[in-house]
């Protein structure tokens, strides 16, 4: 960390400054110019108040230098995270789909969908059993009878299951999931993050809606810090002003991410856009930024899903799908295994 | 809830939309215009998909009649609610001042912020146990003893107690507690809020960082219709493109929430601007706008504050404040009781 | 124009805003339900201030039915514009690649700059004489001189030119030049939208950092409504909280633009995201949405680019990016002619 | 500006990144610590490219020291700037409010307006004559018979006139104005910042919809460095996610630009919120806030206005908040000449 400090302070006042940072139990390296004065900290600055430092008085500027995340850095771990979730290898050169209705409805129905999306070629099933939704009036998911009906899917198909788990209380009921989603809407939530991490199952990490790229590696972190070191990252829309998709898709965050982390990013188009007719494109284009997946809503009657129909795509609107971003990957050196 | 079919649309495509409304447990109103065939849905329309009926084919646009939420509005509530805390009142014509530091860091030190905070006028005492950080290598809270020592706090000034609640796991330890916060981060957390709203305690409702304000009421509603009435709304700025302030305080929110709930809504102008100096400009406007209180850090030693010191004033700062703010009152017809 | 009028409102009321919209010219046709009356308004609402409508007391909500835009609207020309700049095609099935220097800096430096581009594939050439700089202080461009020496680079190469026009001022000064860019910051600068319709020539529209989709097809009709039918659309990225790209790309404008308007829609990378790592990944996602093309900044010293160097890519790194956009076009259907 | 040498970089790179400063005309101040390098530039860095040397692959991290900005800034100029404009007092201990209808419609309309809002105390009068409509099919303004309605106006009343310029082409039109008001979407709009500039006339520039408040400041160093001091200026709102105002108007602005400028600061309640009656309490908060004044829409008839009369109010409404205004300013330490 670097702090500039003002042409106007005088001896006493930077002394008191350094003083202070050293009582943080940090070194010190002080740089007088002819204009400026500039003092590096030396050591541990993660757990420096950056802003309470350029609040001070005699604070002209504060510069971190490095990343405040660790586990997740690729400075400290240059190779690709390639995560093995029952055979399915998510990260590196492998490309992951994961498909399936937004909200389990029936046994019948997840091992239907489960049984096209596998033909078409994805390589794990989701569906969701507990769903957050914006109102306490719509339907809040199957609970622990969907978790019952997505494991029968698994047994049936041998998809390995992702699912979305909202509290700790049911961590439990998560013991045969395969992997655990955290949605964007608890991408913050700091004591579910550490409870799941302590499971040390593959978590799929949601960007949350207004989420900075730093903030999301920084829950990773929260998550890794227990020990679980398997966490795919998903991009799946951010809130902007723009009304016609319901999130704005932010493609650019898979090369960002590639720069900084070793974790793998699959990329959710169906939650992003809202609008069915978006997923291949969208697909399409996550292929072309270089991300390691694609999360797609499918459904066996979208006329009828009981949550998200809109962005659902039926089986063989998927399966078109799945046939241009397999003559795509090649292109951009992967393959779904 | 008003659906227009497309011109292009025949008799048929309108039939099987009507079917398809009635199976859903509507009535349908249907009119024929010259240009145009509208479909009025009666009934309670809150659990239809609005995304997915726009989605449809023959569909032009569809249109929302009425707020989604229901306990929380004015329409069928339209006197102020007024939460009555150990005394201190909130909402209708009551002006609220809950102050404090962010994190309690010693018993000694949130007795003497109690004090000087209560000389000033202050009506409830703040003070972070659980602490939602970005980084989990950063000061997480004293947890269960800083809820001791705010509770030593109550006993030694009176002043009735607000305090986050991160987590269903530690809902015991806020038993004494008066009011119960809910962070911006957990605002859509809705298991938590169920869990809370099952408590009956009062709770302060922080709006999330990219949250609308009907998201905000809706997650009011989650706690309400757990059979708690008393709920605080609080907005604490908003996140936006603007870097020189943490967040942006979006003020006309007190008025376009006044039109639509009868619940208090106060204002955070420590966190929504990160920054000291704005706090007494922003605690005038927001006394302006018609806020029914405000949430002000203080500290008795910013410099060492262990979180967010920069945005925390220092007793004499807050006094001054709250001379300010007193003198302001009358004018909108407020009064600190 | 639907109007839901408020339960509350009675028989008087709703003649008195029926009468009100007759005033304005409009037809309506009125539909009374047992729990809502819906007005209908028939003939051209496009001038009918719908926020005045909504704050008048009787009203519940109102409605647009069918877009504010006419001859930039897919309804009313259900083809593809296909627009030829002296040989180089854009929209329908072409691919098009505008590259050069963001800055025209010497006649040596844009020729050079235009042969190499051309020799990787690019169908125009681009370059700033007239630069939209935040600061006063810094270099605004050669002006005059710099559109000289793009025509220089034309002769040479037999590439088509396109810059920027910053005001109506210099509109005799482009008469020469192929294609007329309008750039982010005027893209509700309707005065010149106004100007440049009336020169009959292609003109390129930035999307605003902070403009709705809809809001850049209203500006390409102003450009459109003075006569002028060629409008290129550009999406150049958006302004969001992310701070770690410079603004955010919006691809999903592509999909979105294509199923509602005919004009055709490029991409660019460069000043999106102002890194230039980050050009190749983009530039391959913007071919599977499903683009019409790209426009990159090339130069050939991006160390000394007197602008925008760090988005610029140098020429060896362009013929890499055109070598995989050239493998992907044709599982889009498209290529560059 | 303090350049941050990444640890792995060695002695040559370290010496070729200084020779490059050097070429910029800069001096470089090189500081070596244990940890890490860092060069401090020394000179006139404004011209300097900020992500170009971030992009270097030497470089760790770079940080501007001071701002971009000189004639704004207040640092070279402490005192608030206070303008005259025809005996009406802008800045300071003055408080403004300048009001009058969306757009001039008739001479008779126009002076009756301008007649009410100086019986409640308005000290100018505003009205547009040419209107920047999103639609080429609404009202595009009276334009220069526009003009002539206002001069009428001000001769009837005394009232200082303010006035919208969207063109450099009708300069001459305003040679009688005395305050020409830069919209938001020609904030930059660089070319016409300078024409304007030139005039010398109060300019009252207003916030773009996404432009952030350095941005602003160097809009209005393009009036300035022309050598127009008397530069006003006006927050009106910004561009959020949150659908129920039409802007989020951004109060902190105020205190933030009172840091670090000495320019006057005035809020347009009206267009920030789009909603009639959140202009009284968005009003006091403004003043709460510390802004220097206010400019508020005020119709004769706002059912009928020709744009944007859901924002106004008619001058009873006016009246009333001018007279809770008046009450609120001696609190804040502000009185309207």
């Amino acid at each position: 960390m670097i702090i500039v400090v003002k042409n106007t302070s005088d001896e006493g006042q930077v002394a008191n400054l350094i003083d202070w940072v050293k009582d943080l139990g940090l070194d010190v390296h002080l740089s007088r110019g002819e204009h400026s004065t500039v003092i590096g900290l030396i050591g541990d600055t993660s757990k420096v108040d950056i802003d309470l430092i350029s609040s001070l008085d005699v604070v002209e500027k504060v510069q971190r230098v490095g990343e405040p995340f660790k586990n997740a850095n690729r400075k400290f771990h240059p190779e690709d995270t390639v995560i093995d979730v029952g055979g399915a290898k998510i990260g590196g050169d492998y490309f992951t789909v994961i498909a399936g209705p937004c909200s389990v409805e029936s046994e019948k129905q997840i091992i239907e969908v489960a049984n096209a999306v596998k033909a078409s070629g994805a390589t794990l099933l989701r569906g969701g059993a507990f769903k957050p939704r914006t109102s306490p009036y719509a339907f809040q998911g199957l609970r622990d009878e969907g978790i019952k009906y997505l494991l029968k899917a698994k047994e049936e198909t041998g998809l390995p299951i992702v699912t979305e788990l909202m509290s700790a209380f049911h961590i439990d009921l998560f013991k045969d999931v395969d992997v655990i989603q955290i949605g964007a809407r608890n991408m913050q939530n700091f004591e579910l993050l550490k409870e799941v991490g302590k499971t040390g199952k593959p978590v799929l990490l949601k960007r949350g809606l207004a989420n900075t790229l730093q903030e999301l590696l920084m829950s990773a972190e929260y998550i890794m810090s227990e020990g679980d070191s398997e966490v795919i990252l998903c991009e799946r829309g951010i809130r902007t002003f723009e009304p016609m998709t319901r999130n704005t898709l932010d493609l650019s965050a898979v090369p960002v991410l590639k720069g900084v982390t070793h974790l793998p990013i699959v990329i959710d188009p169906s939650h992003a856009t809202g609008i069915s007719k978006l997923v291949e494109p969208m697909s399409l284009a996550s292929v072309g930024a270089g991300a390691d997946g694609l999360m797609i809503e499918v459904h066996n009657d979208p006329m009828h899903a009981l949550c998200d129909g809109a962005q659902s795509l039926n089986p063989e609107q998927f399966d078109l799908v799945m046939k241009k971003v397999k003559t795509m990957l090649p292109i951009v050196g992967k393959s779904i295994i």
